[in-house]
């Protein structure tokens, strides 16, 4: 290719998220990767952190230098935990590079909502000129936008499920219930008694649940965007044992006894016209997380229970990539003008 | 031992519920196993057709024949398919032998509603004398009880969960959803594509939707009684990419915003009082199928979410045990007089 | 691209192997797919057939028809069941169509051999043509081979291992143990007790063992060729409780007291230099096969325990991938000029 | 149950051995569990720490105290990690509890053997009094050791499978190889990258090879006193991702090349003829570690591969029971004279 690439770095490289953004950014066609980035695993090679680029990736991860960055790359992707984020970013928006952070920090709009959820806000002048980058929402703003959040894995299962019912207003936007299911690598890379194998692999369980998971808000958030009102909703995620992979199933009541599976379906397609990440199912399907997994795509699907008169919602992703590194891509694209799918158009790895 | 020990026999013993019936039976100390019968592999080695028996149950699987179960057996547990069921049990019946069926087909009291969910009725004669083997809520019925109808897995975890709520009027009872999330095992052990390891073992999905599980009428069936009412509710089951264990996750709306998850709680320990194989975490707790897997435990806990005014109700058994194998021989336990958790008293194979 | 793609089909697209090749040769820079093909499955939806297809490939599986499959394609992909395929690719070399081939029907060169192993061979005339597809071993045949017998996951790992020390002499050739163990997509697609998920997920358990499962023929020609001299082995494979890789342990005793597990893989970096599909480790290294998943390559690595005297020499590969579909795209790109890793050159989707 | 029980404690509680132990000795109908105690979990209720207890075990972890400990207790399981053990274990046996270790402190006979592997002994005055805890081959040394010393999980299925070859000389004790699989709760409680879900869970490795992992020289203690000659042998273990079970893989040369598995499988059968917890399988079958799973069970089968003279032997047991609780509760059913099978004689949870 004669032309000139895009010049990528990835700051926070050596989490899962990480991992997953350089596998795509490797194959992407329009980019070239400039820094591998990390904080704890500066200095040792990046084949010993990540055994997979074993052969691929040479040389060692570099530590976090923001004059280094911003003059090697023309977008950064930070992948730092939430609240460790907002200082790199502001660092490196300071600098001019245009970044996509996959933190929770710029998120929320509303100031107030993150103080609660997060605490303090590192860099809260940043915050109005952050686009929340569910590209199906917001594609025409990411555009412009030199600082997009990505969203959360749930927040984006989530949220595309409901959209079309919630902004046509097929069902009662006051009673909302998700009822989300995540495989364990959306915990990261720390061990911890909550993900070690023998008390993981052959169990399921809810956690974080009567409205204490931060994703909450960012899902209100959106639908309440699309409902044009404020929207409170029930969130109870549960640690399924396998490793990717997310399952919203969720509940709304019908304003319309007439209301079919078949029109909600009709109402995703409609909104999702030109989503190449988003297949809406035939009404009557059951996704699996399986289809999706590895892939930067979404599946919905619509069924209505006629004996209660609720719709089930339901939207499968891979939290590592439609769920964070391949929707941070997508969002490069969108933001660089590169077609939407570049690089993120694979099919899942199925089985 | 010197004493007469009871004699039992399994008909439909070489599925899971059969095998799970003859691991607890040989170890259960007041009983002996009579007859292990089956149908297509009456002939074969038990230890061939249930490798985990070689070298314990010598000789073959028996082929089926009333006359000979009947006066070997005091009490027979049949694990057949629906359907299959009814005329075994009544062909056992009619020669005096107690029979708990773990079909469904003596479940459903009304049998308009077998029917609307089963199909034709194999012997409706027997229906009325037929006591649903739920002990928690039955056990007065169970003591004098000729004919017990085991619940479902699902069932079973999905009541435990909101009986509570629903007998003392906590919740709206016209505003429920079942969440559930079942091990593969309960589909048994005819292979199938969605129980094919490559396509089952790294995906979540739900199945049979929006009011088409055969497990919804019984559920609504036992919270009617409870309610005095006739409750309809949304059930939705997933298969979750592990062997044993259902949580069922239930939201209802409370119906005083003063109602806590303590009071819940209490509530629920006041109505399993005296039930050995239930136990009420402390408000707050979520529990994991991993605890109960292998025992004929139910652990339940409660949840508010105040921001939504919804509680969230959990239920975690093994499907094969208290959804099935054991929850059969605690109702034999109640029915012949043992001590209720004889020979189920153990707990869970963790991890 | 302005280039003209080669057209391709897939003939027996409704297996693992088959959805693996859509999923790659989607994919690839250089290539068009022409033809889906398949037999019982035909007419039906791709998307039903290959959800993960759904939203990517429309319409439907198409028939079998040598005519028409052979003027649409340069290359045809076979991924029938051995036995099956000797026909189909006899029609198709007969039109003069490119065949790789995925079955074991033209991977044993001795014709006796074949039908000891397999049966009567279907179309024994073509066996003198066929090149055995392990490009790093055959790299120069296969650039004009117009049949390509793509090898079995068991032999790519088994071969790939053991090759530098076999070929170097740097171990006793008639006192070799392989000790293998895969995951489950191995099995193919049909659903049996062997890979029906409760009976499998939790255990491991070998099969076919003592010199009974196919793949031990294969193994030995590829090592004898190395080796000039005939080479019988102790084959094991084991069925490990996850869906996708292969990794082969392998034990050989050096023939020389200072021979270091260094010495072995220098041994392995020579023989290999310029394959792209192959890294070997550090010594000492044990490689995961998680860190090869989803990826066309192949993790090698060398321990000697002195001790004892033996080299412990192990292969990780993704047995549908660098074991089958992308192992067949390397075949292709080597016979049609392309880079070797063009379409194939992704890393692992870890974790 | 009139007759006065054992009274038993099990210090170092709170991890899965522990949990194990508990499980196991609850149901044992001869003893009755004095104290449940742990060092770094103190104070701290035992159903928050063993979570599967809640409901049936009151009361917190107790602190060690040697002197309370000993005076509650007849018998004393002691299951603290290697180094850490010795001294408790002197501490009890000074005070003149029997004690049954399940740490590797006092398995190797030989002192220097211990410092090599292991490093200094922390009470190397009593190792000559300590009794090898394989009931099956040292049953009678076991009725009257006060101290036992529990085998390890690899050394459990490695000795039985080879201990009929070995000990009637059917194969070249010379050249020996283990390729030994185990599930993650080997590698005990504490999370770590090793164990962490999703680097764990769909992918299998090799670890501590060539020599290296300290249950080799267990393996060689045992195998070289039935052989009567020094053994030295390579040894493999991996981790699969499974949360119990372990098969071992054995290879050895047989000596007369007329051996057939059938004598083999004679020879596994006359030594362990009255030993309860193994079971021999007919010749040529591949036992499943889910077949045990659960249970204090051992099956072995013999295969020999006539190609290649080979002998395969395989053993595959539950790594937490026969494999370390229900063998100590094995070892004290001997010492204390019950029937040996007392408690642990239930069949594997299957499936």
């Amino acid at each position: 290719m004669g032309d000139k690439r895009l010049r990528v770095s990835v700051v926070g490289a050596t989490g899962y998220t990480g991992a997953e953004l350089l596998r795509l950014l490797l194959s992407h066609p329009k980019v070239e990767v400039a820094q591998v980035v990390g904080h704890s695993k500066a200095g040792e090679p990046v084949a010993k952190v990540l055994p997979s680029f074993a052969g691929v990736l040479q040389g060692n991860i570099a530590a976090y230098d923001a004059d280094v960055i911003a003059k090697a790359s023309d977008a950064v992707f930070c992948a730092l935990p939430h609240g460790a984020s907002a200082k790199v970013v502001a660092e490196l928006r300071a600098r001019g590079t245009v970044v996509l952070d996959l933190s929770a920090d710029f998120r929320l709009r509303d100031l107030a909502a993150h103080k609660a959820w997060y605490g303090e806000h590192g860099a809260p002048e940043l915050l109005p000129s952050a686009v929340y980058g569910l590209v199906e929402l917001h594609r025409e703003a990411l555009k412009t936008a030199d600082l997009v959040a990505v969203p959360g894995c749930y927040p984006t299962a989530s949220t595309l499920a409901l959209a079309p019912l919630v902004k046509n207003r097929l069902i009662a936007v006051d009673d909302l219930v998700v009822d989300a299911k995540s495989g364990v690598s959306g915990a990261g890379r720390s061990p911890a008694a909550s993900t070690h194998l023998p008390e993981t692999a052959e169990g399921i369980r809810a956690y974080k649940i009567a409205g204490t998971h931060r994703h909450t808000p960012e899902i209100e958030q959106e639908l309440s965007l699309l409902a044009g009102a404020p929207i409170t909703l029930t969130f109870t995620p549960h640690l399924v044992p396998m490793t990717r992979g997310i399952l919203a199933t969720t509940y709304g009541r019908r304003l319309d006894a007439s209301l079919t599976a078949e029109a909600c379906t009709t109402a995703a397609r409609t909104l999702f016209a030109g989503s190449p990440s988003v297949t809406v199912l035939d009404a009557g399907t059951n996704p699996d997380t399986l289809w999706v997994r590895g892939s930067n795509r979404a599946f919905l699907s619509y069924n209505v229970d006629s004996r209660t008169g609720r719709v089930i919602a339901q939207a499968v992703i891979d939290n590592l990539v439609k769920g964070a590194a391949g929707q941070a891509v997508q969002c490069m694209n969108v933001r660089f003008g590169f077609e939407e799918a570049t690089g993120i158009a694979a099919t899942a790895m199925w089985p």
